[in-house]
């Protein structure tokens, strides 16, 4: 029942001189007045500051500030510098993004389209911070389609066997070109040299049950053991397959009526849901790791 | 949390000889038993049987069957026949239908592209057993959206004053071409003229909060009270604007994080996730208007 | 977001003559005619009939009917007589209650007062029909609140090792004295001995995670990934720990400023909404179940 | 499916030396640093802070921290003094609680149970950081109930006519007693001469529907309606009625098979929950009123 709050405004036409801070860190006393101080003194006023720690005694801090800078883009390296200057001491992390600068990304498919023309249709409607700037296809059906919506489309088949070589491919298109990956559905397991050399952050959706049914025909097993919720969870990538760090999830109700494809059709409609809800966030800096946690200012 | 269960098999391919009778009327003993034995005395397969009264004595009593029946259509006359027979001295009112013969629906829009696109989409992926035979836009820029999908589009402006001339041309459109109508957003009123002539069941879909904000600017009202629930209505139309029998109903969660737009942006989600649902649900006739209620064998 | 509905009228004051019976076995055709004629037959009249088939070829037949017959006690053997004449031909088992026996129950309980007091609370406040006769803790804090709601309570502490002393107490007491038992937190492991000789159902409410984690201390578990959702699960107690036929599961959102504590806490919420659910389904004979599956007629 | 979260730590132990600033005002730049750096100063560690403005221009501006200082009783003056020095100029107003000063309630009731005993069951339960210190009930069936929990049962009697004296008396009761007042389904209406007089804020329960539905019987209207979710809104009391600033909503999913019974049953449910969410956050001062709206840092 969470909704998508994409921005402050609307993620299609993002505010001028809007930046973004994230700071964090292991907690220490000081931080949140060393970071406000500091944009105050440089002219910033201060739109909206989460923040958090997991615990004010040894914890971690996380802090996410939006600020107004008149003249950002021209100021920026003055700000950089003085937040080198005031966080490096403090073991302070920091990213700075600029909202107006839209998100790269690639989306990766295979065949299924219900995740993928979601999240088209809702950047186009100026739903999503980011630009698509190419969608990776293992399977060749869905080229007209995403072409329709102005987006480069590749089609990289994956072979059974040895999948390097189409690796390969996939990260030479993808490599330095965008900001984050987002597999929609892709049913190919990336190897870990391949989440490496991408060098971006990859966000998964995947079914999820109470509880998890393992290995192949999930729905299938939902169903013999009766399940009255599917839900799906939207993830980072990590090494360890539908393991990474949990962004976002949601459940749909379903009873003994509904057959094993209801139950698949069902999952669909979650799973667009949540990954839609992921990747808004990610797209406005609102999610932190926090090891094989989340921190989540949504 | 409810799910978008279309049909027992698959709305894209509806099985053959499947049939479904719709029987209502004043609650009275023996219905239950005399249709049931009509139909395995006609050599039919009880698949799925609900039964809804609203009070065993003196009630409302409606039921919906569906069944197998070997060469349906060729035997629909006898069967037709045999519940004339055995209804009409009961005092019962039914209808038949065969899954095979899929609704065709005229959709209604206005410039916003949520809920219809959503319907379309749905349609080709077999998810809502309905052939959309046209759409009828009071505003051009969806043209190439629709016809992209196949589907027949028709522009038809409304003009502010007298809107008789343009109701005739939707109604010359419509009439006897359609089993239904939807409201996809469609933000002109209809005339109960229209309703009249029109002579289908019209779905339409609008906002609801909790409580209800009259008039114009709900969202605003909603922002201005704090309200932490975004809701919608799908219902059949009559003559009382957005007073009519309620099919399916949903929300979701805002905070006071939420601007206006961003009210307006997940009201719009619910609304297309409402919509389907009530759509999907007409399609295999599991909804009877009870007065100004519904029963909905979902 | 379901919702309880316990009973037709109220769960406290069950109609007099209202009977259900229950009829479950290889699906058939004309089991429904048989059932629904033989019925009105014998005079009833069927308030409400609700049916399922896992497959209409093949597949395994559910069929639950509620009924109003005059003198339904006195009446009583002749019904039966016709049922087994009825429906042992047809390979069917039947079940036929009457709605005002109200159900005798045991609660189990261990410490934990979320879900007991619920449970106790929910039948004075004639939500729930049934009777508990009884309430077997194996700690002897809760006495007092139990013998306040007029319920008689028995400590029976379970030993670390042998337990089968304790649990030949507790089938001492509970044996031929209930008609199911309910686990309402009890943090005991039950022998497959005990299950078989109480010889009567036994409901169990456990939390659950998308996706599960195993083992001690999930909700420890739960925050170190991340989870938006806590859940539980009510189901049958097998001889699989936390693995039998589910009959209702519901989630509750967190957030990352949950602390374990948090999440323990709306865990608890989660699974008395959960457990009452399934206990008032149960007490009106709406579960069946199907194997490692339920159907059930909410 | 929102949690409650009524604490950092738990609602029934606070930590001592924890302190909770609230602060709000006409939105300028620089708040946050003067805040923060203020603390800091003082010696305090920022453990939690949420801030909102409703428009960076121009909009009102909201802020909660909650800090850490050693001995802040003792040095609780202090800090109001610099408090005052620093946030007047601003035209800031703020408000500073100490955690381990729990609230102190009275509870207003009429009959109806479910929204009482809930409340008091989580208290002693340690859920909510609040001291019952009265029950005011203007029927007398739950005295012994209250009493059990160990809180003073005062019966107040409401003739129907002139209600001043009753008035007086629950005024006579309540005045300084009491840090707010809640209203657990209490059936009548209170003058605004109460609600000035009183002094404190007063938090209201009541049903909600989308759409709404006026006057009496709403749950009889909302079943003609054919209405799919029964809701509930907790508010702060304003002169008009069940008008005032919404703290929180929650909704339930029905069918046409609940009588109306069944619907106010699950509204009853739905009150408690959304209930013990509002006095949770209020009583962690986690609640701003914003004009007829509310911000809710939950």
């Amino acid at each position: 029942m969470t909704t998508v709050r994409p921005t402050e405004a609307s993620a299609a036409h993002q505010p001028a001189d809007r930046g973004r801070l994230m700071v964090h860190g292991a907690d220490r006393p000081g931080i949140v007045s060393a970071v406000s101080g500091l944009l105050t003194e440089q002219g910033a006023n201060i739109i909206s500051l989460d923040q958090h720690s997991t615990d004010h005694e040894g914890g971690r801090f996380f802090q996410r500030t939006e600020f107004h800078l008149p003249d950002l883009t021209v100021r920026r390296r003055d700000l950089e510098q003085a937040l080198d200057e005031t966080l490096q001491p403090l073991g302070m992390t920091w990213t700075l993004t600029e909202a107006q600068q839209r998100k790269r990304v690639a989306i990766f498919a295979s065949k299924m389209d219900h995740c993928l023309l979601d999240l088209l249709w809702r950047e186009r409607r100026g739903e999503l911070a980011m630009t698509t700037t190419m969608v990776v296809d293992n399977h060749p059906d869905l080229a007209e389609e995403v072409r329709g919506f102005g987006v480069p489309y590749f089609h990289v088949p994956v072979p059974k066997g040895d999948k390097s070589e189409a690796e390969q491919r996939q990260i030479d298109l993808v490599k330095d070109n965008v900001d984050f990956v987002i597999l929609a559905r892709y049913m190919q397991i990336l190897s870990s040299d391949f989440l490496e050399n991408v060098g971006v952050p990859v966000i998964n959706i995947h079914h999820s049950f109470l509880p998890a049914f393992m290995g192949a025909g999930p729905y299938f097993k939902a169903k013999e053991r009766g399940v009255k919720l599917i839900g799906a969870t939207a993830h980072y990538v990590t090494e360890d397959l539908d393991e990474g760090p949990i962004i976002e999830q949601d459940v749909a109700r379903v009873t003994h009526a509904d057959t094993v494809d209801d139950l698949t059709r069902t999952g669909a409609d979650v799973e667009r849901r949540v990954l839609a809800r992921a990747v808004a966030w990610h797209c406005e800096d609102r999610v932190f790791r926090d090891g094989n946690s989340t921190v989540v200012f949504a």
